[in-house]
């Protein structure tokens, strides 16, 4: 439906472009245009957030300037020194065209010419980048990716100096610069360029982009549709393992953005690459729209450029960082220069959401273009507004239709439970259904590992993707999700997971007392059916919500059952005895477990085990029904690192051997704090005394639980039925309990 | 020396108490005076900082009135609800009498005299505590120290309602509470109260203020010179393994001054205790202070509570958080109330220091009292100055001549190195002769492990001391120095430690470029001579300074040396092959190593070994000049730790069996920096290319290393000659150098 829609519009834009090919001479500027400049410029002095960016890139370039140009002979990877060299080189040249054209001092011109001079100088003698690693080498970097970044910057910085150049200047750029360069990311390189994925994202916008520049309708049509002709086949992968063809799949910038995204905003590959991919997206969106307004590309697939960056924005703990699904490395923010330009344009061409404005402040700076200029002006007029996080329930899938992610999240936004349900995630996803992460403001609770790569650090593996990215990080074991038979989820084959996703059974977040999401998997494991239901209850008077974790699995065999609470801190204390293991050995052969030793295992035969744990100064305890056959593992992550890529993190495992079917109920909450000067320690034991499945059928799941404070409540489920009107009975224990929906929390 | 001072002091006191006693019907007030009192009321609400104390503590007490007064039977360990309650009992009493001075407001004077009738009501009834784990029994806690604590607060509380209850009243709370109460902490305790110990400070503070509170001068010479007559011998040890009596040695308040503070102020148990203790010596000389102006409390010898003050100040990371020096709990700050005290007395009556200003802002709060006021008053005046911390050399003992504590420390005090040459530092002492730790700002570089303690965490082990603080915290194994056949200095005996101290060798830190110390220790092992030297280079260009460390063992016989460095995050790199062990066992049986996991062992043939870390994300590296029988071992903590009581800290250690002398010279280097949000590794990799130990004599040391930049450096050192004026000649492959004083640096 999106693509035949593309089509149309596509038809539309040829049209277009022979209107717009005559108005071509009366340029207005790429992304900062001369009417902005013009504005920005009345006002400089008094526009505080734009003022104070402007000098600090102002001093920025004055230094690169003074530095003096180098572009070194292509080497080395990233992390290396012309990696790092080059990367500095296109901020430099993109930041000086926007001080020419605000500031009009010749002498940012003449840096971002002599630079392009003698980028152009060499280009054209340019072999292949000599590192060989990249499915798609680049010429100035060790992979396609990086140059397209390249000429993503280097075409606004053209466009800054376009019309100071000579025409003999700019052809000359053109022929033995810009268009071999946007020929051999795209003609020349169609595994890199052709597909869905972040990376020709990223491509599309290069070539787009200079292809604006150039005024050159068939680089821009290149961008926008494909290559016609690629000559791909449907069995190469990528680097990361992720298919590069996929049978019927649509090209260039439109399919990259009716792919990815779902109609809710969210990215398939996760906020940490949604974050990467955010620039060219919109970038090259305000590009087009101010180039062709009449593509309406921020409205395109009902806006779905503006609602991911509320989505980036949502998807952040209280410090604004990301939180890790996928490949993420932790820390990356919305200090991010992509985010701001994220928020700097979804508030000048989203509506002008107030919200937006604080989130600007925070970051403390601006884009220097129109959007930027439009959030100083409107920051300086006191318009902000808070920026309020709440639950949220994003669709995956580019119809809405694969799975999704939720986010419970008390009204303070002091904690969240992140729940995924989602489709793979491409090359980027990991084997990790229905897990469960948890966060209390900045501090992970329950962590999902992120990925095993430091990214630019060349002493780790030139600062690409380690294997044990592969061997650990992408493991279903090395998430909060239930793991049978130490096999990943869809036996850690991307080519079989990727054509399954999870199901949303129901979601609500209505309620200040009890938000709830509940989702199930039916592929992961052949013949198991999973449901997992989370729900963050804040009651009986507690400081803070305590989760309630619901993990059924149907099967007519027998299995062994992992569930996984990958913690962090010191263990204070369990209710179960275990043994602390003398010598440490891993626990299993493969799937992950190769990397975890064991360093105790527990038992109990009071129907419950309580784990409580210290960290960042917060206690925490997973109260969880077990039968006395389980055991508890005391893990610790490690093993079969030979050169120490992985954190020394640690888990708690409950480990079930069951036959048929099984439930998981555990209660994880967070209680108390401790104060290192005061040296006082508050509420620093659990709230639950007591968990009991008190009903676990095909049909119905109903778990009770008793406080310190003598209370006791009551969570009964529907499990097959979430419709919110049918009305529902269940007797237990000789008392009756009857509601509408397809869950009842009450008082038992 | 002192004691004698101390002793003629005593009598002049004698004296003076005829004098006082007529003058005492006119009350002044204990700690926050009369007359103090009237000028605050005059500028209430025009004294920032004072203010918001006083409304936040109005705003806590008037809390507590509401909730009521409970005084539950005693029961619990430190971090149980008894505990917590009594604790908070004593602040609360304190700070409502303090309300009561300032505002007139009768309830707060009603609710102190109503907590204090309940305890009356209790108290002489009262059992020993039921905890018998203490060495000295409380009754409304496990242990008299904090009986003591209370007794401290409480003689404020009662100080501060005194006029206004009835003489009947007052009897009746001093016969039934606060004489049986200070009588219980002295008389019945003499273990507790007759020592040189931080317990018997506080001690001695407790019954000597209630003493002056009461104008009772057999409980203020109590408190002063101890008991003349204990009854205790000199074998008993308390719960740390102290030794409670020492032969010869004096009791009371000036004993407790005399002894653990040297002339330079720093306090032989460490910073951490130094705080703690601080309240007590602090308060108590306040308290004489006012009552008794006469005894010159806060010059006594030259002055040195208001010298430890800066001490403690100066003992602390960017954070202000004091370095971890024997037991010790890290995250302990100037943020504590015991600091907010000192440094509010240090600054009113230790001549307006208004670098203490700054620091008084810092801590957001201020004294509600004379001291308090002064400082928020001033501050108002806008008299602050920053409080620059800098290099330092302390030393320990009464008389300051058993070694000491130093400090290298940068201009901008980004790298500080801390070198312990001390005394044993009484029952909280560890054993770790000439060892080094490192800070950047707030980051451990080189951490020192801290105690093995959750301090009043119920749930590890009631909150008191674990036994890995022995097995592990205490041993040397656990720090930054040379251990030697994997037994701890003095064979861990407190006995043996007591009795020796290390020596200095030099100190120097007037230059800009190079700061050094140097020490020896010939005890530590019988029959080996340890000289350690640390310097600190800042120079040849580098951002950052590096560490060279020069560690010379003389012996003539056979030994193992192992030369810890424990690091704190990932490791990144290293120069040298390793095989990572494919199960983790203990690496020895005891002193500490039974605690650590062998995680890998590495050799080199090349001279040095490079061992490269990210932690908190900046770079370290470390270079060593090692042999090619050197073992390289990888270490993780964790081994025979059942509870889960250690951390999962990491080290690097040099091992080597060498038959007669040896010598490690290492580098550590701290260099550049990871942005998480621009992913920017800046300076990643070590500038060091090289380093050679090229003379190891019993009369000289020298070194060379050589920096990426090319440029060789050279350090010499005579081993055992510090004289400044002493000429040394040193011919090095035909290069003769000549210098005056114990150390050149120079260029190669």
């Amino acid at each position: 439906m999106i693509n035949r829609f593309a089509r149309i519009t596509a038809l539309a834009l040829s049209l277009m472009a022979l209107v717009t090919a005559s108005a071509a001479e009366e340029r207005g500027g790429l992304i900062l245009t001369q009417n902005g400049a013009a504005l920005i410029r009345s006002e400089l002095g008094d526009i505080p957030l734009f003022d104070s960016t402007l000098e600090q890139v102002r001093k920025e370039i004055d230094e690169e300037i003074a530095f003096g140009i180098d572009t070194p002979v292509p080497r080395d990877f990233s992390g290396g020194y012309t990696h790092q060299r080059h990367k500095a080189n296109f901020f430099a040249m993109q930041k000086s065209g926007a001080l020419f054209t605000i500031l009009e001092e010749e002498k940012y011109a003449i840096y971002v010419r002599d630079m392009l001079f003698q980028y152009e100088d060499m280009y054209l003698d340019l072999p292949l980048h000599p590192q060989t690693r990249s499915y798609a080498r680049g010429k100035l970097f060790w992979q396609c990716l990086n140059d397209a970044n390249w000429l993503v910057y280097a075409a606004q910085a053209y466009d800054s100096i376009y019309d100071w150049l000579s025409e003999a200047e700019r052809e000359e750029l053109e022929s033995n610069l810009f268009r071999p360069f946007a020929d051999h990311l795209s003609i020349d390189s169609p595994q890199f360029f052709n597909r869905v994925h972040n990376h020709s994202t990223w491509g599309a916008a290069a070539v787009g982009m200079i292809g604006l520049v150039m005024q050159d309708q068939e680089l821009i049509d290149r961008a926008l549709y494909g290559l016609a002709d690629d000559g791909l086949d449907t069995t190469s992968v990528d680097n990361d393992g992720g298919f590069i063809k996929v049978e019927g799949q649509e090209a260039g910038f439109f399919a990259n953005l009716n792919e990815p995204f779902s109609p809710d905003g969210y990215y398939t590959e996760g906020p940490y690459y949604q974050r990467y991919a955010m620039y060219p997206f919109l970038i090259f969106a305000q590009a087009l729209n101010n180039a062709r307004p009449d593509l309406g590309i921020l409205e395109y697939k009902d806006g779905v450029l503006l609602k991911a960056v509320d989505v980036l924005l949502n998807l952040t703990n209280s410090r604004g960082e990301f939180f890790a699904i996928n490949d993420g490395q932790k820390g990356m923010s919305i200090q991010s220069y992509e985010l701001v330009t994220a928020v700097n344009i979804a508030y000048r061409y989203g509506g002008k959401d107030p919200r937006l404005l604080s989130v600007a402040q925070q970051q403390g700076r601006v884009q220097l273009d129109d959007a930027g200029y439009a959030v100083a002006s409107d920051l300086r007029n006191g318009l902000a507004s808070k920026y309020q996080k709440g639950p949220a329930n994003y669709s995956d899938g580019a119809n809405g239709d694969q799975g999704g992610i939720a986010l419970l999240r008390n009204g303070n936004e002091d904690l969240t439970a992140l729940f995924k349900y989602s489709a793979q995630g491409l090359s980027h996803g990991h084997y990790d259904k229905l897990s469960l992460s948890l966060f209390e403001q900045s501090s992970e609770v329950l962590q999902d590992y992120g990925l095993a790569r430091f990214v630019n650090i060349a002493q780790k593996g030139g600062g690409n993707y380690l294997p044990e990215n592969t061997s650990w990080a992408k493991q279903s074991i090395a998430h909060n999700t239930l793991v049978l038979d130490e096999t990943s989820h869809f036996g850690g084959s991307y080519d079989v997971g990727s054509q399954h996703h999870s199901e949303l059974n129901f979601y609500n977040a209505d309620s200040d007392i009890l938000q709830v999401v509940s989702a199930r998997e039916n592929n992961a494991y052949p013949g198991v059916a999973l449901l997992r239901t989370v729900v963050m209850i804040k009651d009986f008077g507690l400081e803070k919500p305590i989760i309630l974790d619901i993990f059924k699995a149907t099967t007519s065999s027998v299995h062994q059952f992992d569930l996984p609470f990958h913690y962090l801190g010191q263990i204070l204390d369990t209710s179960f005895e275990y043994s602390a293991e003398p010598a440490l050995l891993p626990l299993g052969e493969s799937s992950g477990y190769q990397h975890l030793y064991l360093e105790g295992v527990g038992q109990t035969s009071d129907g419950i085990a309580t784990f409580s744990w210290m960290n960042d100064n917060k206690f925490y305890t997973i109260t969880s029904a077990v039968e006395e056959t389980d055991s508890l593992l005391l893990t610790r992550l490690g093993a079969n690192d030979p050169d120490f890529n992985l954190r020394r993190d640690p888990a708690f495992i409950i480990r079930r051997r069951s036959s048929g079917d099984t439930l998981f109920a555990s209660i994880i909450e967070p209680h108390g704090s401790y104060d290192r000067v005061t040296e006082s320690a508050v509420d620093s034991s659990s709230h639950v005394v007591n968990l009991t499945v008190i009903r676990d059928g095909a049909d119905y799941t109903a778990v009770t639980f008793e406080l310190t404070s003598g209370e006791t409540k009551f969570f009964a489920m529907a499990n097959n039925n979430a419709d919110p009107n049918t009305v529902h009975t269940l007797s237990i224990d000789s008392v009756e309990y009857q509601w509408a929906g397809p869950y009842l929390y009450a008082e038992r």
